[in-house]
């Protein structure tokens, strides 16, 4: 018998537990969920014979000690902010210990101290990586979606397209996660899927990329409207918004030379015109409280963006504001969500970011049957024998349902994956790692695909001749 | 005789040293300048026989604890960080503090705590004043310039339109470090008379202000394009951007029903916009390093923040992305800064705000012989007697050298003038304050006009027939 630690049953814990708990029997596997919210746990595991409910709070040492020295194998599912809590023990009792978040979260860096933070976390890692070797441990990070399918999928195309040859010039992926088709019936096609906060401060930061061996710096304030077309086949255009840091996977992907890598969101088309218009008003900034917020209307704190007049409407003064007319679309959108009404916000001591995110979960709210839908693409352009070719790889996922969403299955069934491959020796690896190598992706990879998350992939090379 | 401890002889303590020195004798006094630069120490007191120059470091406690029990005052001209450093050594040993800078840096607050910041920061003022009251002991701050006399200037006239009975019903303040006419000589009619850093992050946050009665926020990408027309008196036009926090204010003076209050920032007419491509582009932020800056041009520079295209001239993509024409004046100010040479940057790993900051200290550099010049204005609407009542006053002050600038003048001289008023026994209060009362702006005030910083006030009533 396996022990399976488990710690934290949030919301993306459901589908992981489950795959858990249904291989348990087959693989003598005894699958021990901790979490502090005892109803949340109890429900996950629901009676289950090889399942374990246990209510622990990771503040108590003694315990998490405890759980950890029993386990064979450790699965944080706790906000990324803990997970560095349970690291210590892990190496100490020689337990391979798995995450779905950045790697960065296993360890913390003390900001007050005279080292330059590049140092620090070289350092921190470093110390880390030589630990866990010494005890023959894996702690392996980066295993959900975004990051983890993400590099998974990308390193198997590089690696293939080295392998044969080619010689990568540009490298673009592109991720969504949206509302499936059907679904999508409101203006901004759009509905909040994950966690609403970070939708609405989404890109705040400055993003950074590098085209044809020129860096490229965009500021939020112009983020939106600095836009790529992305055709997904079978499911049609969408337009894809630059991420923060598309340099640091230069790196990671082992692509320092390559001159064009750049890394978007993917967003319905007319999503980002529209929302470009909430940053440049101002409605999305989380760095300040507004007076009064509770009494305020959403029209009066529309209107707080605006220059001050004495007669004339919201509506015609951010549209003079914005230089956008009455009747177009992303008007509309605006005017959809609620923004010029006289309806009291009633949220006391609010940030404009926090006020946009109460009307938003509001208006795209997912509804009972409603699904989700990830999406992500990409896009390969390499060289080889004498040609440039062309590849785009596309993978759509879609929810089940509300529990089993797209978002839960992509992130719980690749961190289940990986816990059964280090757990019947597949992958042997010891360190720090993410899965970046051959070794943990292939395998990972090809269960996935029995899950149907599968890349289909398009050669859209052009014929030697048209170039 | 009296020992006046000065401790920090950076740049704008030389106007305050000197003010010391001269009545030093008069007075009986003793100067004793305490800094960590010995030349710079004895040249500020350059053999003065009431003077003594002392070599001292802020991190030696026993040090400051004792040139601290032998001074009747302590002035402090540290960066404001530092200030807080001595407070303690000050109340026990019974000795008044006088600092330029805001009062909150007489304290620090721990951040790490459970406690509101807000909650914090009070309380620590509350038991700073309690035990300055107990001790007999007046800490006061903001005896500067902006903080000081915007303060005092503003107090003055304010409970001056009470006394007579009128309600303001709007208040609005511009302040600006300018060059003086004659030496703003360059097509943005501006140089560098103060900390060329904080004018390269000028306005970043949101501004905040309330006008009629409404609440108005300004982010930051739409702060350069929300200006006031300001006109002072045998000076000319002028425009004003909003502050960061002009809401405070309403606490601070007293002011907290009035609808309208607004403070800004003074530059010569068409600065602003031109300054307001800079933040489009995003070259005012400090966020971020560049790669390789060092190796870069200025020209580079600047495209890293425009559309990657194959053909197109670096300057016809500015004016297309920011929609302005090549011949336009706010063109020729980019141009005229250098931002499109072919000069490589040679600064190693720095942000937008680093390279530009490095530009324009060579570009808006204050040549020997140019003076600066600092421009206030306060504006008033009162309702008195029935009547609407708008009163302006003005003050312009120049610099007499790169020395006595007109900065160094305006927070050397109330510091210096405030600390004769408590020694002579002018100003007896005792506790946390800053210069809004009338026992301490009218006597500073009243020296300050003998230095030819006075306010030139105007009545611009409307007629009553004309309301």
């Amino acid at each position: 018998m396996k022990n399976i630690l488990i710690v934290g049953a949030g919301r993306s814990s459901g589908v992981l537990v489950d795959y858990m708990l249904d291989q348990a029997a087959e693989h003598s596997w005894k699958i021990i969920l901790a979490e502090r919210d005892p109803d949340l746990v109890a429900a996950k595991i629901h009676g289950h014979a090889h399942g374990e409910a246990v209510v622990f709070d990771i503040n108590d040492a003694a315990r998490k000690r405890e759980l950890i020295s029993k386990a064979d194998i450790v699965i944080s599912m706790l906000p990324a902010r803990y997970h560095w809590r349970l690291v210590d023990d892990c190496l100490e009792g020689k337990k391979h210990l798995v995450t779905a978040s950045y790697q960065k979260s296993l360890y913390r860096i003390d900001q007050e101290a005279d080292k330059h933070p590049d140092v620090q976390e070289r350092e921190a890692w470093e110390r880390l990586d030589a630990t866990a070797r010494e005890q023959g441990v894996l702690l392996i990070s980066e295993m959900g979606l975004d990051p983890g399918i993400d590099h998974m999928s990308a390193m198997q195309m590089i690696d293939k397209i080295r392998a044969n040859g080619g010689n990568l010039t540009s490298f673009k992926s592109f991720t969504g996660g949206l509302v499936a088709p059907g679904f999508d019936n409101n203006p901004w096609q759009y509905k909040l899927t994950w966690n609403p906060r970070n939708v609405v401060l989404a890109g705040q930061g400055t993003a950074q990329y590098i085209k044809n061996g020129r860096y490229k710096y965009i500021p939020y304030h112009k983020l939106f409207d600095r836009l790529e077309a992305v055709s997904i086949p079978g499911y049609g255009k969408y337009e894809g918004y630059p991420n923060r840091d598309s340099l640091s996977y230069r790196k990671i992907y082992g692509l320092e030379k390559i001159p064009t890598i750049f890394r978007g969101t993917l967003r319905k088309p007319g999503f980002c015109q529209a929302w470009n218009l909430l940053v440049q008003l101002g409605l999305t900034d989380d760095s300040y409280k507004l007076e009064d917020s509770a009494n305020m209307t959403y029209r009066e704190f529309v209107n707080t963006f605006l220059v001050y007049t004495r007669h004339k409407k919201v509506e015609e003064k951010v549209c003079r504001y914005l230089n956008i007319r009455e009747d177009s679309p992303e008007f509309a959108k605006l005017q959809w969500l609620g923004l010029f009404d006289d309806k009291k916000i009633g949220l006391p001591d609010a940030s404009p970011a926090q006020i946009l995110q109460q009307l938003l979960e509001q208006k795209w709210k997912l509804e009972a049957n409603d699904k989700d839908m990830i999406v992500m693409q990409h896009q390969f352009d390499y060289n080889l024998d004498g040609l440039k070719k062309r590849l785009h790889a596309s993978l759509v996922v879609t929810g089940d349902d509300q529990i089993r969403t797209a978002m839960a299955k992509m992130v719980g069934l690749p961190v289940g994956i990986v816990s059964k491959l280090i757990l019947n020796g597949t992958i042997r690896e010891t360190g720090m790692h993410t899965p970046v190598l051959p070794s943990i992706y292939e395998p990972v990879l090809q269960e996935l695909a029995s899950f149907n998350i599968d890349f289909i992939e398009e050669d859209l090379s052009v014929e030697p001749e048209a170039v």
